[in-house]
């Protein structure tokens, strides 16, 4: 029987908690600042029973699924606290602070920095959901620095969550995470705003919105809780991402001004290319 | 037997085709420049035979479903030809010039412009589906300028698509239309460069990639033949949109840059209100 603390019963750490508990004979504890989110999560059964951060000292497993700003401090917490053989892993969109932070902690090697390629936009104990992470990448970073027999309990673990690993350096992973994920949330938010201001001023503008605006904007219901300390925590990369997409808008937006349909319809024809590139990626789309 | 003749066979005019040849006892006659697209409508079953521009002298309907550049002169050719019963829609994302071009028709009473808000990201005959505008909104310009029982013919078919139906001023049509539609095409073209141009020089990028960048980049596999006339028919309105939507990434940059949380998790929240806005609407979501 297997002990596993889950520190953050929201989308990620509520949805691990379900399928942990589904596909190995464990205890779950749950443990959440909002007594809400944690009575929450008890009532749908995503754990076991409702703990505090005392229970990690018993714990085979902890899992620290809280808002990337507060995870090192944590995770550091927990490690003070936790026995030898115990290992404790992060969920964390942001991976280059939360390695720096830990790195010269004298439990380091029982902890195990990952980000699980996972989620919806929904948020919350209410949000959890089976089979979330069924096929996703897990990004781990600084796999080194772990224990072997921690990292092999950890990679156990993830294969009973159906996950692909990829070990990553985690400069690498913040930079590209920035293009291929954090930006696309500023995105969906920015066009967001940018249709509800004109809504407010001009009447039913939303019955003629469609399929493909609803895709693009999904993210947008995302909770600013979850993703401000993200935007904060890869700050550099985001702006970087942010400063291309802008100047490519710009320029497509020249592009139409000057009526260059040879020139918009091959941007358009090359960027068809991305085709290729999401085969094999699913959309969770839940509207 | 109704017969009803097509013009263009592409996702909107082969998807319409299929549900009324289901739906009611017709003959559908397909026309399209391209005797490939004509062939391929044929072996799907999308239409009974492959037909000419001369077909609609004996038609009782006929749907325009060209790109819209070349909708108002494709569909004037029609009206010259047709019979005094005859009822023909097109079904162009830009409203505006194809009922200006249209206006002074002799015989405009027989045109019906409509924009069905439905579609997804493929093209072509391939791309046609059954059910594709169930429940959707189909909106119709300037019906005062077609007969009534030309009309009343056109709201019959559209009932038996399962549309519904929302009378728009053409002008109205467009500037709303650039905001909940155009502008999202272009804003998922432009992701789908900007991390395109990333990952040409950059490894493995795309292992990163999840549910969220495959919704809010769906957009960019459109096809440039379909978009390229509707970003030029409606120039002035998209410009518009995609200057209220750079204003807010500039803005929103400038907050991150400054590191200002209590601001920008304020945007976020307020434009977390769209998750109202969107309940109801679905996302035809296939990657």
């Amino acid at each position: 029987m297997m002990r596993i603390v889950v520190i953050g019963l929201g989308l990620i750490g509520g949805s691990m908690a379900l399928d942990l508990k589904k596909r190995v004979p464990s205890e779950i504890i749950g443990v959440d600042v909002s007594d809400a989110h944690a009575e929450t999560a008890l009532d749908k059964g995503v754990i076991d029973r409702i703990g505090s951060i005392g229970d990690v000292k018993e714990a085979d497993t902890v899992i620290v699924a809280v808002p990337v700003n507060l995870t090192a401090k944590v995770v550091s917490e927990v490690l003070d606290l936790i026995g030898e053989n115990t290992l404790v892993f992060d969920v964390g969109s942001v991976k280059e602070s939360i390695c720096k932070d830990l790195s010269t902690h004298l439990r380091r090697k029982n902890f195990v920095a990952a980000h699980p390629i996972a989620g919806t936009e929904f948020s919350g104990p209410d949000a959890a959901i089976h089979g979330l992470f069924d096929e996703k990448v897990n990004i781990l970073c600084e796999t080194e620095k772990s224990d072997w027999k921690i990292l092999d309990k950890a990679l156990s673990l993830f294969k009973l969550l159906n996950m692909r690993i990829k070990m990553m350096h985690p400069g690498e992973h913040d930079r590209h995470i920035a293009y291929v994920s954090h930006l696309s949330h500023v995105s969906s938010f920015m066009l967001g705003k940018t249709v509800l201001e004109i809504e407010r001023s001009e009447e039913h503008i939303f019955d003629m919105a469609g399929s493909g605006f609803a895709s693009t904007v999904r993210l947008a219901k995302s909770s600013p809780a979850t993703w401000t300390p993200i935007f904060m925590g890869n700050k550099d990369n985001l702006l970087a991402s942010l400063d291309g997409f802008i100047k490519n808008l710009n320029e497509f937006r020249a592009i139409i001004e000057q009526e260059d349909t040879v020139e918009l319809s091959k941007i358009m024809e090359d960027t068809n290319y991305i085709k290729k590139v999401l085969s094999g990626i699913q959309e969770d789309a839940e509207v």
